[in-house]
């Protein structure tokens, strides 16, 4: 969770080790030791806010003293050119803090913005729109809450939390019906279980093997609207593959309960952010 | 470096930490403790490879016994459906590892695919394209290795080990003069000193000072045309803001040396890559 | 997984720095940097081996030349007096990592015996001995693998991969229909729903509100058994509280699903293992 | 020591990461964010207290606006159902810190416990309960703490403080009399030399040899006697293995100085303690 | 930068764990724990100081409630038997954390006093006194910082943020022009380019492939100064190699930029500082 | 230990990294990726060595495959000019390795030639020449084993495993006979007590509390002589304070068993040591 300060002050720390090393020279060498500065970090285009805790986590790292002053909150949408937060303090800790406060703020606004469009399209529908494991390395729990902010939905957070039998392990197993079998007879009470898919029959395998949600790889629109009728409500049904802005309306009227999409934290255009000094 | 193995190493086991963490439950059930497979990593989409290192040592990591065959190379031009790599070994090491393995993997040859596209555009120019810091946090030298791969090359890898004075820093010092003078005066005799300036007057201003370079910020093409001229390679110029795929020739037609482009590393869209079992 | 090397690594790399410090000063004063020696790990009651691999990594990581004969693997039955494996390398490189790989030995074995104790007392009904989060800090997975290796089943792993929602989640829930109809909504499509009920009232309220699995906590036998009359299979049942010797037999013939046992990992005792050099 | 809360700290953030990873689902599902609530801490069977301190870090490492008030202190004997502790904050935050809390607060109470048991029945002789380095990897600190909570003394924290010439290393050395007089020659001036004996004349060689402290290994009762009119005040003598509480008093009425007890921390109890909700 | 925290904390924490360990016995069993004392750090020869944020960051991680109130800065010259500091608070705390406030203060404060040393035989010329990569493996930053302190100017940090060709490299590079040349079409524009040359002939080498900078290796007086004419301004010229306090004044009257001393920090005496508690 | 591969590739690692950062700039622009080379390690002065672990482990961390080729091991005297090792492998990884390989080489063989000199001094008296706990914060364990190459001893590690009663504590503790009775009381078996003392009262006061070892601070010679009648072998006496290579052999002289020198490590003269490529 965002609000977990620990995780979040070790990312954000680490983060601003990379970037400051031995020293912001720039600052040290134009930048007075006492000067003070009033900055506003503002938003460049149209989206939804995601990293405010973050970004005010830069800030604090670098100098306990430094003051964030939040205008917006996450999930808040907002316009090209609104102030989102107000930062004062010394101006040397305010360039040290800057960049990685955005390159946060930037990229997990960028994430709950793009999960947002996708959830309008589905509106509507009971279809839910969530994320996969194709996020960045080492920002997988801010990734999957920035989906969230969206109105977007996780799915299992790694390989230890949800058991989700794929491709390869239907081929390494021998087969659907096997694979789903052992499953379901070792599994940890805990968890579900859910089996990949390819064709109709296979779907069929799944169900009668007793899998508790099934995904419908690569389908197309006709294939899933049978799939949903054969399932029946006995197993949840998430669709996936070859989702996009143009595919997605139509893959929700199918009737599935999930659509996931990877390009939600694989392919993230960042929103553009930016803090100004006042002069 | 990408060949910097321990690094490598500490990034990438943090990664599959975050994707493993107490065991992929999925394979356990599934797939015998002894079965072993060969599986083809192949790409869906033309692009320039980049990460094949993480990529091994992903494998590498969760089981050393797993045989990782490059086929391509980072830097290399691929079509769609090449393949680029064969793995083999234990089921469940492959598995274990295909995710991040192919997060790396797909993440850094976005960014090389990207970067030789703009790269493409300037033909013919002498100028460089060049990325910035909106950097993912924690991944700062993979990403900028990644833009080498595609063609590019890297400004300064972080407050550190450059001095480069912003708009917000000009503000601070009282400015454009003021603050190049003092970081002239005081500047390791290493580094050389670069200020952003908005007009052709604040461009005099930082020549007469004895700029080393100078960023031009959000200049329309007729600017950057005089501030070549005015600047007559008393200073490296560097045109940055604005820079897309519709506008990038036409910025290197001006005659400045660096173009830097922060959509390299904070936009990116994943290359389509993915793993699959021979069966 | 015991399996997992880098995160076994880690836990006995730490255990050993705490162990060994600055160094081991008696092997350095009594024996000489050369010798070499040979050692038998031998158990001194019966029992059930767990942590084999944990053993063997405190050596190689002491010291990568020690060699490590395994004579049991874990999950084995042994009698007192049996030998586990012999050891032979530097005489100080024994010492140094003796200490530390039996404390791993004898703790984990002794879990692995007594999860098998109570495994044979629930023999021939379908109750699944189950583990809790009461385990040692830093330890949780070993120990975890340590009941699987002694024929007992894991619960979660923590709070992250499955939902159990306990009494005190009642009292701020403001009741069972509350929390369980709360967790059925917002709960990932990969994980069940379990709640703990004391009273058969608060048992019905659960079923009603889908509940997947039903703690029963602290029932007496003959409400045990009308619990799982009332569920029909329904859910999953799971008793916990007051679980030992005396009572697990009559618990088990109640028909639940599952029994939970705290000391599995709270309360054991090590099984007594020792090593000797040969002389 | 308890009271060096950098140490405590890490140990304590370490368990916590690993009983919450990505997260609380339980309550993040079923209690509101902002709830408050109020609990109590309390024992279910008679014993020693240790580890309030480790208690308190894990709530106020999870958040730090808990309010933990104690109600007893390390050291306290306390009867089954007296309250220890008084907890206030937010509902998440007590929910999310409870099994640490309680685990630590469990093992810690469980090893002070049973070293004052033992401690009392030795009352009334000067021999002194000591501790081994029989204890969890990764918690010795913390144990050897409980011990000294329990009225036992503490023997050397690892192979780096201390010299402890035992069976293994007299092989390797070639005896006795080899292994006294190199440590003797060779040891730190701070530090003193024992040795483990497993007989009388063994016994009179270290003596002979200089030894300043000697492990009796194993002795019977009478053995011990005649040990202890040997040695005469020469050494300090300590008595090892077989030491049970059917034994311990015999064992003391000897005269040693010293009786080690591994059994104090490798085969541990926990205490039985719980948090309650108010409701 | 010595003020920033978290890099000074992590430093001065993994010191203190390094000499406290498991803890410090002397206090606990000679000093009663609620005692406290009022104590004064003083200098018993003449220098200046440096590392004063180190030695209060010791004793505040120790124990935050520690007073610490200085009477200097850091830059100061102190004469024998002036005061530093004060500090005051509980008297285990201030013994815990006095040795390793004082290592810090005394190492840093003997650099800074070296330093200004150098300094002051060169004043009068224009020569800079610069550091070097000679520094003590894990305190770099802290000792580049005493350099300053002390009136010296920092060279590089590390091989990541300078150019520096040096006589290995021309030989693995093939002479000084191809190195330059490389250099100079390669690097970042951010850096400079400074070569190393033996001879008055690879000067001019270097200079006519446009060196930026150029380090004079080991030249005799009489060299230096004919290579200052022949550079005329052209490049920044360093004097390194058989630099001490007897040759200094002649090599900066030379008319060379800078003078690069190793033994600022290689060679370093300690200043004498001590802390006395108040009877 | 020096031998202690994981503790020594820890800080050899943690240097590494200091100095590289994010790559060895000039190496990348000026020598061919696949150059290989061989250099020589020699040294330019006369000494005693110590450190070939650390120099070896240096180039084996940055690349397994450089060989290192010991000519010399660690306490060989050396003369000016002679070579201590060949090195072999890609000339980038010597390059990236050589200056941190250096600096651990010359440090520690700075600390063992110091020591070796002061040991030679007292050559001929029953005197041991000891180290404190001024050392360099991180590099105590190495500078200690430095201190043991040249024939010296080493004093406590830390403040954990050796009890000595310094000025301050007999201050905070009521004077000498109450902080000896207190220590003598409650240490551990396994440890001596030692006292600091000022006068021959004191030491009076010291032997007759039963001290283990008395340290004699800031003695003239003729005290210490009376010192060392008084005590007549009753205690173990330490000279301390003032010590330096006029006074060490008039001390040694008076018959006290160790002299302890801080300056061995806080005010060392680096070994001047260098790598030379092979043309």
């Amino acid at each position: 969770m965002l609000s977990d300060t620990i995780w979040l002050r070790a990312v954000v720390e680490s983060a601003l080790k990379e970037d400051i090393g031995t020293g912001d020279i720039t600052s040290m060498l134009t930048v007075p030791e006492q000067a003070v500065s009033r900055a506003v970090i503002s938003v460049r285009e149209d989206g939804v806010i995601a990293g405010m805790d973050a970004a005010e986590m830069a800030f604090s790292v670098v100098d306990p003293h430094v003051r964030f002053e939040r205008i917006v909150s996450d999930g808040d949408r907002v316009s090209r050119g609104q102030a989102l937060a107000v930062v004062e303090g010394r101006s040397r800790s305010l360039l040290a803090g800057e960049r990685i406060a955005l390159n946060f703020l930037q990229r997990l606004s960028g994430i709950a913005t793009k999960t947002a469009y996708f959830v309008s399209l589905v509106e509507g529908t009971k279809a839910k729109v969530v994320d996969t494991r194709k996020t960045t390395p080492g920002l997988r729990a801010l990734e999957k809450y920035a989906v969230r902010v969206g109105g977007g939905y996780n799915h299992r957070f790694g390989l230890y939390d949800g058991v989700l039998i794929k491709d390869n392990h239907i081929i390494a197993a021998g087969g659907v019906r096997n694979a789903v079998t052992a499953a379901k007879a070792g599994a940890p009470h805990t968890l579900k279980v859910e089996v990949e898919v390819r064709t109709l029959d296979e779907l069929t395998e799944a169900l009668d093997s007793g899998a508790d949600a099934v995904l419908l790889d690569n389908m197309d629109i006709e294939t899933m609207r049978q799939a949903v009728e054969i399932t029946a409500g006995r197993a949840v049904l998430e669709a996936s593959g070859g989702v996009n802005e143009q595919t997605i309306a139509d893959i929700a009227a199918t009737g599935v309960d999930l659509i996931s999409v990877g390009a939600l934290t694989h392919s993230v255009k960042s929103l553009d952010i930016g803090l100004d000094f006042e002069k």
